[in-house]
């Protein structure tokens, strides 16, 4: 087994409203659960915002040796459309609409999540499991409800029996939500008389009369609950006592809080040692919503089509941009923000590549005159305090100044002090926040730019004038800027 | 609707052995099941080839304005090692080499899948199911035939009884073998004892202790067999009467030849109105194994790391080497081929490109001097003849000869007569073929190049023979070849 790198990691414990140390349930071993999305749309801005945070958790847990098991599900079929239990199927009604079977929807939009996560770098999960796949994962467990007395049958359509539940266990103790207020909140709402109380929540659901999607059951057709699916895919894969359940902040209530009761009535037992909730996204400072029209999504950032931005952005730009932020801060995201995300994502990429540049041979008895270690011991530490991105930029930026006095001669470091710096801004900015170079031009260009300052050079030597001032000239047409040094001429392209 | 483009289309039926008129079952319609990969390897090359070549009949199908619904599964489950009743399930022997859990080498080689196919140009089937996401309709299948007589269970297991099936059937219809035979040559099988007959296939099989992968069923704990999830799944989504059903020519025995049995055994009717089956692959003459080191994976092929191919060759080369053989031929695939396969891709290529350069304005009085309209009927009766692609990139070939006489001013065309020349190859070579032109160098790189022609031509004049003679030497360095013609000069990329 790979080394681990022994850490003590914090992580703020969206249940009890703590930072706790985390201690794996498995050693070497983590275990997460993260809620996919339901696939009826294009991906939407905010979800690809959860899953980069927790591709940053992912990729730290992987980075220190951990063997990960990552399970993200693909909803395709039970998420009703006012998230609740009334309403038509998600993906149903997309069918509808775009004349294809449901699992042509479930295909088309799949597919568009997995490409967009491609190109956020994010990495895929070890497994990720459909609700389709595990119906009678889903009966067996509403089988053993019943039984229990936690769940009854109405119509055709089992329910989950908060009261009986209450008995042993406190229904809201996830999202704070008070049981008095449901039932309050909840007594307007019409079609629900099946229901023995108006705030239990549905397991099954009788399908209705040209329902498409239906499966045979001890209740008769119906179709399985939106939250019913991750409680029985996460035990299944997981384990029925695993170490962190994640998701984005608007699945806290009801989704997870009903999640949390179905397995904990299940196995009498805690079953999830660490929620943690990713916040929210707005665009210029108001929640994304079609009906408004403040929406941007994914490929409009890219492809720079949009009425918000005034320039396209490389996805690399929009995953270093949120990953500015803290996983538990609202980002809001604006033309300015990714204006500045760019600016010093470039900075950051150029100022490291020096590197490369700046060691020499004759250094092998130099002795250091900054402390490598502390600086890379302060970047594991923004991460170990609930995987505080912001402040591993932030130092990752206080690692450029470092290699600017590096390049004056200012500061100076060994040979293995050198290669520890070096290596450690790799790592963490590859490695940990998943950023990928940008390249502006590829190496057959290079090569010929470079070829065009050799011919220029010659030029000047020759006072050949016209020449020399042709090619600076003609090159700055296509964006390419030369810039004479001392003995050198580098060249930079505009973004 | 869009307008469907009506032709006269062949196809090869395999279970008929003759080639029969295709006939959509619902009008505007097609239905298409292809048998995807078992994912428990990274794709195979002869994969490929079936998948190229059923996306060639799905591109050929859209293009003519069909609604195709094209499914293609994902076998995560049930596949034995021997392909047929006994050893081990061949993701859960993986799992076991890996240490991994069965769905994490299921999530693994599914990536991969998809990223060899994305990179070989196929397009997305409409729906991808999987095996384990259709457990209870399997189990629904075993009941009805259980209950038709044509199945029975033995200790947890459930077999086809195929004596009973005969008597009104004829198992073996599809691939030609005799039932005797099939006792004669099976009677040596061990472990076979539980079965009535030895020639009896398993539907539903109880799953070992230690099995990891089970489903709770009438009887008792178990796993679906590899030929039952086809049948399920065509049927479930594309209808119990549907138009083609597809695969290479190693699944026709005995997997096709099982999944024909159990749905006509369940619907008492035909229901599947063609098969096609694509050829094999071989390597250097020989059949691709890993024990005798004849194997070259994809990715192998595209890095050019491997011990048979001096070069790297671009996915779309392969895909073109491909279709230029039909899918009924056996193709082999071997350095001297591939280069080959290159050589006239380019030169298709670029002889199309020069469609670009040829039309004037003053064309517009020309009479055509060759039928372009023949020559496009042409082209469609290679397709519609049982999707005869070599025969199609002949007639791509056709019209390139056609181009050099247009250029020479041999041939003539009037506007319309061009544009519908320029755009049926434009649909025959991208859309149909699915070809997509290899950039070797970006724009960038072109207009960098350009520069230097014009410094280099700007010297030339002033007799400055070091600088011009400068410039075309660093060039050919970096693979660049510049051809001076009368007033123009222009470049050649090394491959």
């Amino acid at each position: 087994m790979k080394k681990i790198i022994k850490r003590n990691i914090k992580i703020y414990n969206s249940i009890t409203g703590k930072k706790e140390i985390f201690n794996p349930i498995i050693k070497g071993h983590v275990g997460m659960y993260v809620c996919g999305p339901t696939v009826y749309n294009k991906i939407h801005l905010g979800n690809c915002r959860t899953f980069i945070h927790f591709d940053l958790i992912f990729r730290y847990f992987k980075y220190l040796g951990y063997k990960v098991r990552y399970v993200r599900n693909i909803t395709d079929v039970g998420h009703l459309e006012n998230d609740n239990d009334e309403g038509e199927d998600k993906i149903g009604k997309k069918a509808k609409i775009e004349k294809l079977e449901p699992m042509e929807i479930v295909q088309k939009y799949t597919i568009d999540f997995h490409q967009t996560l491609y190109l956020f770098n994010i990495l895929p999960p070890s497994i990720e499991p459909t609700a389709t796949g595990h119906i009678i994962d889903q009966i067996e467990y509403i089988k053993i409800l019943i039984k229990k007395g936690l769940a009854y049958e109405v119509n055709g359509s089992v329910y989950f029996n908060i009261e009986a539940y209450n008995k042993n266990y406190e229904y809201g103790i996830l999202s704070k939500h008070k049981i008095d207020n449901l039932i309050e909140s909840s007594r307007f709402l019409k079609k629900q008389q099946e229901k023995r109380n108006p705030k239990d929540f549905a397991l099954w659901k009788k399908a209705p009369i040209n329902h498409i999607m239906h499966w045979p059951s001890p209740w008769g057709n119906g179709f399985p609950s939106w939250h019913l699916e991750c409680s029985t895919m996460s035990v299944k894969y997981l384990g029925k006592f695993f170490d962190i359940h994640g998701g984005g902040l608007d699945l806290k209530f009801p989704h997870h809080e009903c999640e949390l009761a179905q397995i904990q009535g299940i196995y009498n037992q805690k079953t999830i040692n660490f929620w943690i909730h990713t916040n929210m996204l707005t665009l210029n400072g108001y929640k994304m919503s079609k009906s408004t029209m403040n929406i941007l999504l994914p490929k409009d950032i890219f492809s720079g089509k949009n009425t918000f931005l005034e320039k396209p952005f490389h996805p690399n730009i929009v995953r270093f941009f949120i990953l500015k932020n803290h996983y538990r801060s609202i980002i809001n995201i604006s033309n300015d923000a990714l204006i500045d995300a760019e600016r010093t994502y470039y900075s950051l990429m150029n100022k490291f590549k020096k590197l490369d540049n700046i060691y020499y041979a004759d250094t092998d008895n130099v002795v250091s005159t900054f402390d490598v270690f502390s600086w890379k011991e302060e970047c594991h530490k923004a991460m170990d305090d609930d995987f505080n991105s912001p402040m591993l930029i932030s130092l990752l930026f206080k690692a450029t100044k470092y290699i600017e006095l590096l390049e004056k001669g200012v500061l100076k470091l060994g040979i293995d002090d050198f290669l520890l710096f070096k290596n450690t801004m790799h790592n963490f900015i590859f490695k940990v926040l998943g950023l990928e170079p940008i390249e502006k031009i590829d190496n057959v260009s290079k090569k010929l730019i470079n070829l065009l300052i050799k011919i220029r050079n010659n030029a000047r030597s020759e006072k050949n004038w016209i020449l020399s001032d042709n090619i600076r000239n003609e090159l700055k047409e296509l964006g390419i800027t030369l810039e004479d040094n001392k003995n050198i001429t580098t060249f930079k392209i505009k973004t």
